[in-house]
Formats: C-alpha cells, sequence, structure tokens
C-alpha cells in the first residue's frame, strides 16, 4: 500500500515553505480578533454528532506517565515531591498530598500547545505582535482560548499499522499520500473540526528500544501534508512525536509544523502522546474514530497545558 | 420548600460518626485488593447512556483559573513562570513556553482527591496501611486508579437555586433533606455511577464579596447526608467547596466527609469547583444533568491532580 | 539627639529625584564594561583591614528563616518539600533530603539585588539597555558579578537603638542627620568599600505585633541620605526593610532608593535583613562594626541571590 | 611521595565498617541533646585564630555554577525562572526577578549536607530515631544548627597537586598515608575544628572530558582514611566529589563516608565543591590554609543547603 522510499524526506526551500505558509494561513479568517483558529471549525453541532460515537464505553487515555527521570528525551524532568505524608493535620483524617511542577513544553510530557506557543518572525497566530507576551503571560491566545475543553470526533491515524510495522523509525517523514491511504485502509475521512491524532509508534518504541533525542530524530508529518488538513478544516493536530519530523525537511528551521499549524492556520497542536493504547483499542473496536476529550488546565495567561487526552469510544 | 432552620449544622458525636462510617464502608465489597472503590459503579454502560445527553453540544468549563495569587483562601499559591519568550531558540519559528507548579490539594485549584489521599486513623481506603506511602509517592490507590478518566453522567444539585438565593454562607451543612428537596426541583434523581456536583455558590460569593479562610467557615453537606450518597451508588461526588461543611459538625474532626467518602466508601472527590458556568448552563438548558469527563494528569504514585472537569451538554 | 519630627518624609518631586540620580551616577566611573560598580571599592587590602576585626570569634546571622507562610508580607512564599524520607535508597545509610525554591525578590526572604535587578527607563546599571535581559537571565551585571562573595567591613546604623526605641514605626523615613547621629553615637564613621546595614527594627516589630504590608509602609532611608552613602563611597547597603521608605517621598515613584543606588551608584543591596540579633551582638560587643561574609548562590544570568550574611566579631 | 599502587581500592568487610562506626563515633560527647557535632571543635578562640589567615585579601568561591542542564551528573537539574522582565511594575523603576529552585542533594551542585541528612539503620547522629523527620522536616540537627554561618580554618588537602595530575581517575580512593603525605608536601597540619577540603580535580577533569555517572565512579577519601580525621578533630569535609570513593571499598555499602562522617562523627559535609580555583590561588599564595566561611539558608527544618563557600586568604 506504501512503500518506505516515498516516505524519505523531499527537502523544501525556504521559498517554497514561504509559499506554504501563504496558502494555509488563516489569518483573519475569522476577523482580526479572533483568538482560536481552526477551534472554529468545532462547532456545537459537531460536538453533537461525535457524541454518537461513544458506543461500547471504553475510555482510553492518550497521555504518557508524568515523567520524573532526566534522560535523553527529558531534559527538563517533572517534578513530583510529597508535601504532607499523614503526619502534619491536628487530628483525623490525615492527609497525603504532593506537589506538581513542570516546564511541560519539550518531548516528555503529553501536552496541548495554545496558538500563543509560536512566534514566527515575530508575529503570533493571526499577526499579533510577540511583544503581546511578557513574563506575565500571553495577552492573547492563551490556553484559555480552549479553557472549556476541546470535544469533539478524535481520528487517529495509525502509520505503523498502515504499514505493518511496530513503529516508524526516527527520522521518518509522513507524506500526505501516505495519510490519504492510512484513511482509506481504516474507513475514515479527516473532516471539518476533526482532532487528528498522527501514530509514529514513537512510544512502543521507546519502551522497547530506550529513549533517544528527538530533538534531532524524530518521525513525523511531512510539511508537505499540512495542505491537505488545511483543506480537511481540521480543528487540532496531535502526535506521538511532536508533529514536526527531524532532521525537518525545510532549510534551516526546526520545526516548520509548528509555525503551519500553530502560526498559520490557528491548529492546536497536541505533542508527545501517547497513542499506543488507543491504537489497540481502535483494532479491537475495528474503529478509528472516537469521541475524544482534551481538558487543559485554566491558566490565565498560560502558552499550553499538560494534558490527559481521553478517547472515549 | 426548605428552609434555612433546617440546614442549622446539627452536632455529631464520634461514637455517631464511627457508627456512619460502619454503614457506608464499602471495603472489601470489590475485594481486598481493590483500588477504584465506588468508581467501580461507572460501568461502561453507564458511560454510553450517558453520552446521550449530548443534545445542544455546549462545554463547560468547573475548573477555576490557576491561581497565583495569595490570599486568605490560597495559603499557598500556584505557581507560573515564563521560560521562553521568543528568545531562546537558534532559528524560527521562535517558543513561549511556562512553567507550572503547584501543591495542589488545597482550598483555590480545582482538583481530584485519589483515593489515597486520606488517611483515617492509619488507614486508607480499603483498610490498606499509611505506611504504604512514602517520600516516592503512593503504592497504592492513587490517582492512577483513573488514569483513564472519570466519565460518566455528571449531576449538579444547585442548592442556591432551591433556596432562591445567590449562595450559601459560609458554614450552612445541606442536609440529606434538601438533597432529595434539590433532586425533586431539578428534576432529576442520583443514581448508580453518578458523578455528583453539590453548588453552594462559593466562587460566586467570592467574586462578590471578596475570599474568605474556608479552612474554617464553609458550606457543603452535613455529615448526615452521606448516608444517602451511598444508597444511591454514585461513584464521584465534587463541589465549589471541598464537600465538607465547616465548622465541622462531628466533635473533634475537621474533614469527616472526607473521611467517609474517599476512606470509607471510596468516593473520589473534587475539590474547589467553579460551578457558576454550569449552574447556569443548566438553568438554560432546563436541566441538570450532563455528560461529563474529568482527565486527571498521569502521575504515578500521586495523590490527585488539578483538573479541569468538562461538562457537555 | 534626634526627633521624631524630623524624620517625617519631605517629599521630593520629580525634578529634584532627577537632579539626585545626575549627583550619585557612577555610570562610566570604572569604564563602561564595569559590571561590578561600587563593587570596586571594595579593594583587597580592605579586606585585609576589616578582617582585624575578627577579636571575640561570635558569628551572627542577619538572614530571616526560610519563610514558607503566605502572609501580609509574604505573598510569594518560598517553598520546602522533603524529597526522600530514609525511604528510597537500595541499602545503608538512608538519606533525607529536601527541595528548596522560591521567587525570592519581595519582602519576606533576605537576598542579594544583582545590579541588573533595577531597570530605570529602559536601562541598567552602567546604561546597558533592560534588552540585555531575556528570559535566559541577565547577560550583563548578574549576581555572578559577585560570585566570590562579599567579603568587608559590616558597619551597622541601629537608628531604634539612637532613638532609644524597639523600632521605627513603618512608614519613618531616615534623614541624613541622623546616619550621622548615629554614626556618632556609635564611634564609627562610614567609609569607603563598607557594607552598610541600617537597621529599623522591622523584625523585632513583626514578631511582636505581626506581619503587615511593607509594600505600603516600611521605614527606610529617605532618598536625600542616598547623597551621603555616595560621598562615603560605600559598596553595599541592607536593611531589614529594602532600603526605601514607604510611602516613597518621591513623586509616582515606589522605590527611589533601589534606582539611585542599583542603578545610578551600582552599589548591591541587602534586602529583607534580620538585624535584631547582630544589633544585640553589637551592644554587647561594644562595636557596631565587625567582619561580613556575604555568599550569593552563583547562579549564571541571576538576578540576586537567597542569602544569610554573617557578621563575624 | 605516593604511588598509584597504594591508592588502589582496599576492600572493607561490612563487619570491619562495624568496628570503625564504634571506633570514631561521638554519640553523647556532647551530651544526648547535641545536634552540632563535631561542630562543638570549632570554638569561638579558633575563628580568631583563623581570622589571622587573612593576609592577602584574596576571595575565591568554591562553588560549582548553579545547574540547570540535565547530564549524566545532573539527574535532577536546579531550575532557574525569570519572573519579571521589567515589564510588571506600575511604574519606574521596574523589576527584573527570578526563582531558584533544587532538590540540591545529589551530585551537581554545591551543598551542605547536616547532620540529620544520613539516617543509619535507622538513627540519626547521636542516636535518634528516624522517625524525628517527617514531611514538614527535621526536628533535629536540621540545617539550623549552623544557622550561625561556619567560619573557621579552611585547609585544602590537593592531592592531584600531591601527585603531579591534573586529577583523580574516577574511582580512585585516597588512603590515610597520602593524607599525611599531603599535610608534610604542604607544610600543614590537620587540626582540631577545621574544614577539610579534599581536591580530586573532578571538575577539571569534567570540563576537559565532559561529564560522567560519578554515582557509581567517583575519587575520594578511602573509607581507612576517616579515622585519621577522627584523631584530629576536625570539624568539617568537604570535597569536590562527595567524600564517598565509589565503587564503595565497603561491601553492599554505597556512601560509607558519609555513615562515619555525618552520623557517627557528627562531622558536616561538603558536596560537590568546585576546588579548582581555590587549587590555584593556594599555590600561587604558597599556602594551603585560609579563612573559610560558609553561610547555609536558614532553612527550618532543612537537611542542608545549596552554597557558595568563600576562601578567604
Amino acid at each position: 500500500m506504501t512503500d518506505m522510499a516515498r516516505t524519505e524526506a523531499r527537502q523544501v526551500s525556504l521559498d517554497q515553505f514561504d509559499q506554504m505558509v501563504q496558502e494555509v494561513s488563516n489569518w483573519g479568517r475569522w476577523g482580526n480578533d479572533d483568538e482560536r483558529g481552526a477551534m472554529n471549525f468545532l462547532t456545537p453541532d459537531r460536538i453533537v454528532a461525535a457524541a454518537q460515537l461513544v458506543r461500547s464505553g471504553r475510555t482510553v487515555s492518550m497521555s504518557l506517565p508524568w515523567n520524573t527521570e532526566a534522560g535523553p528525551d527529558n531534559p527538563r524532568p517533572a517534578l513530583h515531591y510529597m508535601t504532607q505524608l499523614g503526619d502534619r493535620d491536628p487530628g483525623e483524617p490525615q492527609t497525603n498530598a504532593d506537589f506538581l511542577g513542570s516546564d511541560f513544553h519539550g518531548k516528555a510530557t503529553s501536552h496541548l500547545d495554545a496558538l500563543c506557543h509560536a512566534d514566527f518572525r515575530g508575529q503570533l497566530y493571526n499577526g499579533v505582535p510577540q511583544s503581546s507576551i511578557g513574563s506575565a503571560g500571553a495577552s492573547f491566545a492563551s490556553v484559555m482560548s480552549v479553557e472549556h475543553g476541546i470535544v469533539g470526533r478524535g481520528v487517529l491515524l495509525d502509520i505503523p499499522h498502515l504499514r505493518g510495522v511496530d513503529w516508524l523509525e526516527p527520522g521518518t517523514a509522513v507524506l500526505p499520500d501516505e495519510v490519504v491511504a492510512a484513511e482509506e485502509a481504516q474507513g475514515v475521512r479527516l473532516g471539518k473540526g476533526d482532532i487528528v491524532l498522527v501514530r509514529s509508534g514513537h512510544y512502543k518504541r521507546r519502551q522497547t528500544l530506550g529513549p533517544w533525542a528527538p530533538f534531532y530524530l524524530s518521525a513525523g508529518l511531512h510539511v508537505s501534508a499540512v495542505r491537505l488538513l488545511w483543506e480537511r478544516e481540521i480543528s487540532v493536530l496531535g502526535a506521538d512525536g511532536d508533529s514536526d519530523a527531524r532532521p525537518s525537511p525545510v532549510d534551516d528551521m526546526l520545526s516548520p509544523v509548528h509555525a503551519l499549524t500553530l502560526n498559520a492556520m490557528g491548529v492546536h497542536l497536541l505533542d508527545n502522546l501517547q497513542l499506543e493504547d488507543v491504537a489497540s483499542a481502535c483494532i479491537e473496536e475495528r474503529r478509528w474514530e472516537f469521541f475524544c476529550v482534551i481538558a487543559p488546565l485554566r491558566v490565565p495567561g498560560g502558552t499550553g497545558s499538560p494534558i490527559n487526552p481521553i478517547a472515549i469510544f
């Protein structure tokens, strides 16, 4: 159905990339003050339709465990400290409590990127200047733009399943025709308002072979596949990597998919998901679509949030 | 329908409380190794049934904003620091990023209490000894017990709405017959597997009159109402306070409802919710039940998690 | 010797303040690249001379205890969490360990202000632009400028002792002639390279009457006293407040002494010291000078450090 | 003068180690309530004598820089976040500020171990039970026991200088006769109340060859050298490793020197010092003794503190 040769990275020049930005830009599409971007596609009627997908009552976490161990893919380990151990209260009952902390962007914690996360050439989504964000946080397109949750149809594109492999080797860039092939094989078509999740098998590989430094070597969408997502008018893009293939196919750019999605299209990203459990569930349920709920913390001025996205079948 | 006099706190002796513990204990009910407690009531078929409640596609956050300001009700303010401001990456795009931290139990951050949070006389839920938890976290009944999310029917009991007031004054203890009265007035009956949310109007009062110290003065369920929840076999109890009325009606106990629910019944608690938005939505939608999704962070050994519970109508 | 009336705040206009800035500015005095400011006065020979003050071998901390309790004067409480409790190592010995954290500038933790801490009209000390500092920290005049410690003669100006009172009432502004009076009464004269510590009795008042909000009401030097410190060529200024009297005597400026010392003179500040113990020691030792050692943490890019300054008699 | 063969690790059985513990134990020596251990040797007269060593006025930091980069020797990187960047205050001057955080025990941050840090077979120094420490911190022998600073004579034992090498290879264990040889070569004799600093050249090796995992491979004192330190009645032991050689020469014990010093002798430890600068200064000053000041943060209940020890020549 597909073949490794076709997924070899095709190099893209900066000029070509600039043209891509123009093609997929949604700046101004929902007004100059819009802070929600492609979330505007995810209307109440689509939420209602998506809820029809709840048929078996199975729920599946798409999050990694909170990772407090430093490693090649976790240079900024999350913090977890016990603050009470049944020994501090005046009477009964006693309390066990803990502190959680995380500089959550990076490669090890499942998280949501708010639109303000990406600054491309001095501008955020919709042309708002980078200077709108300061030490107190973002005043535009913070995580508060999705404070009521991201709720809709989730669609898993399981590329290793399509290829019949356990995982994509780091560095693999998924081309648009393979996205189409996955749709066909899975009997699902990406559409307006969808929460699209692209599995590379990252976590299975990590559990099997150990961690590596995904900053330099990561499977993900080739930049040329973004145009298709724009045409289909999806709302959210998630991955078990961070949606960028690396080495990057664009000259001198580390994260071109971030620039195209967060910045130009206003598509929120979900990074470092754990898609192994949901992939197994899809196979067992024989469908690659489900009701999907993402509940970011309500952080005023925040650039995103650690999350535990839930797939409900 | 109800009357203020009836909600005056009735004092309960420690002997009476001990008897309540015996009556509502679910220890052993799902086996000696069970770590999920009343979550066992929330079966897949109930999740499917609950999804039928998604009819308008409206989503509502039931979380407070992340509160970094110290105050009478926030002695341990949450942390939010910017870690990148578009000035640290080698090329384009640039990144805005932040650190979040919280000793989240307490009175100001919406959070989930895992069953291991409450230690009553040296034992956790199901009789597991307190010594099972240490500086590395909990080995029993941690937040990982609900790692795949808490998904089901949410029912709001809007007591101020019932009484025709803006909020319950701090210190008010809600008696069981008022729970029944709210059910009747709202046309909903608490049942097996429900996620029950009791509104006191705490947040509206705080926004109107300013914060106070809820450790000593808080509206919530009277301890005598817990038996009714046990009979109805609910799974989760949430509140815009922390489910305990204070001053506590039980002699020498600060948080008797915590002991009864988390510890004896194995009912997870949701503390410090913001129920104003969902209360307005219920009135507009003319129903007090909805699809409810709670997605705690997957923290191995954690005693709970900050959360943003989502009501979906 | 002095009188309360004389210490009433004399209001200073912004024009008068600007002239003060001009008078005490040390910009360019030690070259355009200088990052140490008045620390240049504290030469090795002065360190040797100061060491002669070690005669009794008594050492005294001038630091507050690490304050993890929120309060009117501690809106950003410091963090202290146990990370190991003798229960995590594979064998013997076992370890007890803890995490410390602090957003240490503010009013409750004893700390050093590096010269980069104060930005006055877009410029740091020596005219370096504010843009030299970013999310990664300061590239100019960070705490690394004093990484080898601040070591020299410490001189305590004990104003309550001079006045015969327990403490100065918050709001009191100490005028220059009272500085001179304190010198005379104590038999010590401020001089080149000195570490000058001005006691208001802040901590004694706090311990006696409880905390208050020192952001709005604080005893400290009147802005007119700074000129004297400039003439005497001191190196460092410390206080049990933060060296600014509040309400500020300068129109529309909250912290004019910070601007004059850190920014114009290049004088490092020590804020929120605990000067009660050292004041008692000075009375018992019958001298108000001692060997003083301040050892800030070596934080690349840091704007200061929590400290425990040690007086050695 | 010495020879590599002599420093090969001699294995010590657990029985032999137990005998060492008996020989060097200071439990009860200063009373059953004593929390200061060998700090009792560091009397005011010794501080006065040590101050005579201040002759050139040179000050040298013996601390590593605050290390926020994860690595083989830094699995728990320290935190440094900017909290204000001249953009949050109402008027002038503006403020630059930052947050510092660290789980400071470990291998990468220079720090002090308080006596309560080591739990050996359920007991802390002086036989106090481990149960005296809980989630709120230590109630015995915390860092508050040295809140007024550690001030005295510092003596550097520069073993690589003695051997004529740049550094000791990780794994090297320094035997007692080499301690004596270093004393003789340097013309200094360890004595009562001394702060003894043993250089292995750890940091020079790290800067030259890169970091390694010092948990498993580290140069330091052989356990047999501790007896000599006990006889000389030193107060404090520091090292550019953590004072334990690894692999450990004692069967099944990772940190036997920690047990002997902190626990049995009541000798405070200084871990992960940076001794390169002070080693160069000693050579230039032609003396290996100096005035030494360590100023730990005043943390109630703390198990130690990050520090910047200052050598003053």
